[in-house]
């Protein structure tokens, strides 16, 4: 009688039956790209298990061996964009003005738009929160942990003088947040845009928001 | 044998044969609300022509009166955008500088959001638009309408110094969409924000955006 408590998960593979990691972590990677796909073209409710094991060219024992449900799916390409999302706002620790650790963490975000089509799936999550859906609230704290982190971060160049103490926090977090989201969208909408064009239009209006000018207020 | 060439339209109300424009315009108004309220909920694939009715509280026989497919009503949907967008581009023509003329612009793009769910509206165009789908094809004409208005004004206002002549009026006018798709999706993604309380943040990022400061260039 097999064992199929673990080496189910690689029974597809019958030439070896504890194949190394790498082989698991290849298909599990195969398998999710595939899915990136198939919701970027159909969203995340129009998708289904079997477009996602045509797409990734495995059958659908094999792609369930790695993933029980769809939801499972949705919940490792979360935890994915988590990850992705850390990886971006370690910029924004890496010193320099308040305008630069945001212009650097809005340019790496840009660019991780053409990476397994981030912007995509950004629409569709946005399409799922305002239909206020149970996959929109797997994505849900990616961003507010970026919130938290931006507020904190203005709020403490306000005390320094470095931008200006008349800007609410949360409406300038609110405002950064729609540069970051507009531009990626906006990536997605005219693919012949080049990134690294949009930099100093980035710096420009991160600036434009959070620095003090003498003939301007916001209250 | 009943004449069946144009009171079918409205034969859904036997006591009048022939009733006033108002009362057609009504149904007609129903039927939209309702589908707009079905496609932000479940996408213009995902909602069903069986759904609208039921939205609209009418019979499929009452509403194909009206439209004789979903096709139909995503076209005169789309109808009613271009009429809201010309509206809001008014605004536009109104005098005052050219941050003033965006700001009044992209304010009123913005209030236009709490009509006819149109921030959900415009996220479900844009998915459409990144699946290059047939639907996306009928909101198309209205950006590139605004579109070619920005960038003839961003020219202008460069010939006459108004504003830096080192921008690219096509980025700019990118970098302007982009402020006004990523408010409008925060608008949706957060409910609760006051949109009056948005303008001098949008003033700013228009005005960060457009002026040229010594001390910066984007080439």
């Amino acid at each position: 009688m097999p064992d199929v408590s673990r080496p189910r998960a690689v029974a597809d593979d019958p030439a070896d039956a504890v194949p190394p990691v790498t082989l698991q972590d290849e298909r599990r990677a195969q398998i999710l790209e595939a899915a990136r796909i198939c919701f970027s073209r159909s969203g995340f409710h129009g998708a289904s298990m079997g477009q996602i094991c045509a797409e990734a060219r495995m059958s659908p024992g094999a792609v369930y061996r790695y993933f029980p449900s769809k939801d499972a799916i949705i919940e490792a390409i979360a935890e994915d964009q988590r990850e992705m999302a850390k990886a971006t706002m370690s910029g924004f620790f890496e010193g320099g003005s308040l305008v630069d650790r945001i212009t650097r963490v809005g340019m790496a975000y840009l660019r991780s738009s053409k990476t397994s089509h981030c912007g995509a799936l950004m629409v569709e999550v946005c399409s799922e929160t305002i239909r206020n859906s149970s996959v929109a609230s797997r994505f849900h704290q990616i961003e507010e942990e970026v919130r938290a982190t931006f507020i904190g971060a203005l709020k403490e160049s306000q005390a320094a003088g470095e931008i200006d103490p008349d800007l609410d926090p949360d409406y300038a977090t609110l405002a950064l947040f729609a540069i970051g989201d507009g531009l990626m969208l906006r990536l997605e909408l005219e693919p012949g845009t080049d990134i690294d064009r949009l930099e100093p239009y980035l710096r420009r209006l991160v600036e434009g928001l959070l620095l003090a000018r003498p003939d301007r207020s916001t209250r």
